[in-house]
């Protein structure tokens, strides 16, 4: 599915992909568009704001409970494949988010996925899982407020999993998931007992739960809402909400970031390797200077201004002013580069530092989840 | 699958199939026949003796096991639908005479089956498995050297199913069980984390396990058994072993007893039910009197010579005679159905009687597992 286009037509700094683009999402799937509900999130995430966030599922249900001082959770996970990029950051700041504006929290460490998706063992998956949960509390994640857990090791889902899939036929794991192999379906069974974990009882009780993810993974958000349904009158579920992301573009243009394409880098990235990718990232600009002091650049389909927009530059001014020169002429690609790199370089350093000081604690969650 | 033919010519009193049934199953499935092994069973069981169980995949790696005093295990278990009848007594004879010979007995209380299969809640299946629990200890399962387990409770199994799943095609379901729900083939997952459960280190590690089951059971033995191939190298499984016994007719002479049908009678029924559902039963009896009196009864296709043969009656002298005096017209069905009634009720007498001091200690069992 290809989410985003290169349309060079916008004036919207936020516009790295126009709404256009997802216009097929809302009819097709029924994901509704982001935009009608920002005006009432009282302080919107930068996501938000910035229309990167662009649609949802049921989320009005979510903002009444925030608003209103109701119960309501957050979940979302990471399958220990790697290390942290820029990606898995995405969520990572949408969970912070939430766990800030009151939500109960959920953060699942996906080895049963890392397994059957990846054949990666649930040991090779602990050392790694440890990693990132140091990066997730470095990035703000509240170490006394968050439940972490494995999903090896977490029997309610599991258990969860094997109830959830009594009812259902093979006809709709085909119909979402394709002709799978049965470890992909368990896989998806899963997935779906953690969306649903944090309304058992043991943690409240049935309340509204945000799950925040990229576009992508909207399939095992249809399929839990569905399951939800069916077991409504045992276990009393709300309908899990969804916020969607779009994906971050590969520093090489592509629509996605992806492992078999190293178009990306990682927070552990040494420096140089950090430089080196920036530098030699495919960008917006024209054939030629004059050219481009003439016409101006192209921020809408360049990665490097996207990484900005994303997640370097805070200030919605300071963006704006990026996208503005860019789009005059009066910055060039080079220029731009190494103020990013910079820029990129400086939060790199300081990640690294606070996180060298969380592994312990993070080792400790890992250890008791 | 019909196993049972209603063939006169027999003169095999413990032939109610005869062999020729059963040369499909060995041609076809790779099942192997049981008679050539017997002359090797040091004291073989009562089925063994008389044909009852009639087939086995692998049975000589338990078989040397046994002879030479090594370890092995023997599991199975009871989907916790309802009261013990004749044909869940059989697996229960076979599991207590293989714990008697020295094995590691495992005993599991299908519940997630009876859920997935059945729509049968956790909770209800746990009254049923305390009754069905203390039917075992009444018949001489011995408590201390048992572990008995409910698949809900036993995350091991659980995960077991959950890791075991991942190499599955959706080819290879299809065609050991063809086009079925998902909760269908998690269910056989589980019952292959059943089989392999014993040779897990913490119950000392990969043995031969023989599995007792009826002839209907084998396509989750030729799965697991598969399965344990493909993780022979993580687990070091040995291929589960397992004998095939076969299935007792329904007393209205149909080849299986079926809940639909009530063709059965169960060890909590009252005198009364049991008197008339025997005297009610199909027989192998001629049209009148003096027909029989000439030509004899045909044991081979009569219930009532059956539950004799299967249960009730334990010298294979005395069944012999039983078999002469119908072959040869001495006795009529009327007077055999008074002798088996009898017989039946003392049964269930003592069986009640021995039951009734057991069952706290089958609740203490259950609760524990």
């Amino acid at each position: 599915m290809t989410v985003v286009s290169r349309k060079e037509d916008s004036i919207d700094p936020f516009g790295t992909s126009s709404v256009e683009d997802y216009e097929h999402l809302y009819k097709e799937f029924g994901i509704e568009p982001f935009g009608p509900l920002l005006s009432k999130v009282s302080k919107p995430s930068l996501y938000m704001r910035r229309g990167i966030v662009f649609g949802h599922r049921d989320f009005s249900r979510v903002l009444d409970a925030m608003q209103s001082h109701k119960k309501f959770a957050v979940l979302s996970g990471i399958k220990p494949t790697g290390e942290f990029h820029l990606g898995t950051l995405m969520t990572a700041k949408e969970i912070i988010y939430f766990q800030k504006h009151g939500a109960q929290t959920f953060y699942c460490v996906a080895d049963l996925e890392a397994y059957e998706d990846n054949k990666i063992s649930l040991d090779r998956s602990e050392e790694t899982a440890i990693d990132n949960i140091a990066d997730m509390f470095a990035l703000g994640l509240d170490p006394k407020k968050t439940y972490i857990y494995r999903q090896s090791r977490e029997n309610r889902v599991k258990d969860l999993a094997i109830l959830l899939g009594r009812p259902v036929t093979l006809a709709t794991m085909k119909a979402v998931y394709g002709e799978r192999r049965i470890g992909l379906y368990l896989s998806a069974l899963i997935q779906a007992g953690d969306i649903l974990l944090p309304q058992l009882e043991d943690f409240g009780g049935p309340k509204p739960t945000v799950v925040p993810v990229g576009i992508d993974q909207d399939p095992h958000l249809r399929f839990t809402r569905d399951l939800s349904q069916a077991f409504k009158r045992k276990y009393g579920f709300v309908p899990p909400s969804s916020t969607y992301h779009k994906l971050i573009k590969g520093l090489d243009g592509s629509p996605k970031m992806s492992k078999r394409l190293r178009n990306y880098f990682t927070l552990h990235d040494k420096t140089e390797t950090i430089t080196n990718k920036v530098s030699n990232a495919f960008t917006g600009g024209r054939n030629s200077i004059r050219e481009q002091r003439e016409l101006g650049g192209v921020p809408e389909i360049c990665p490097v201004y996207e990484i900005c927009l994303f997640h370097f530059v805070e200030s919605d001014d300071a963006i704006r002013k990026t996208y503005d020169a860019c789009k005059t002429g009066k910055i060039l690609c080079g220029e731009h580069k190494e103020q990013v790199i910079d820029c990129v370089l400086k939060f790199v350093k300081e990640h690294k530092r606070r996180k060298r000081k969380l592994l312990e604690k993070a080792k400790a969650a890992i250890r008791t989840s």
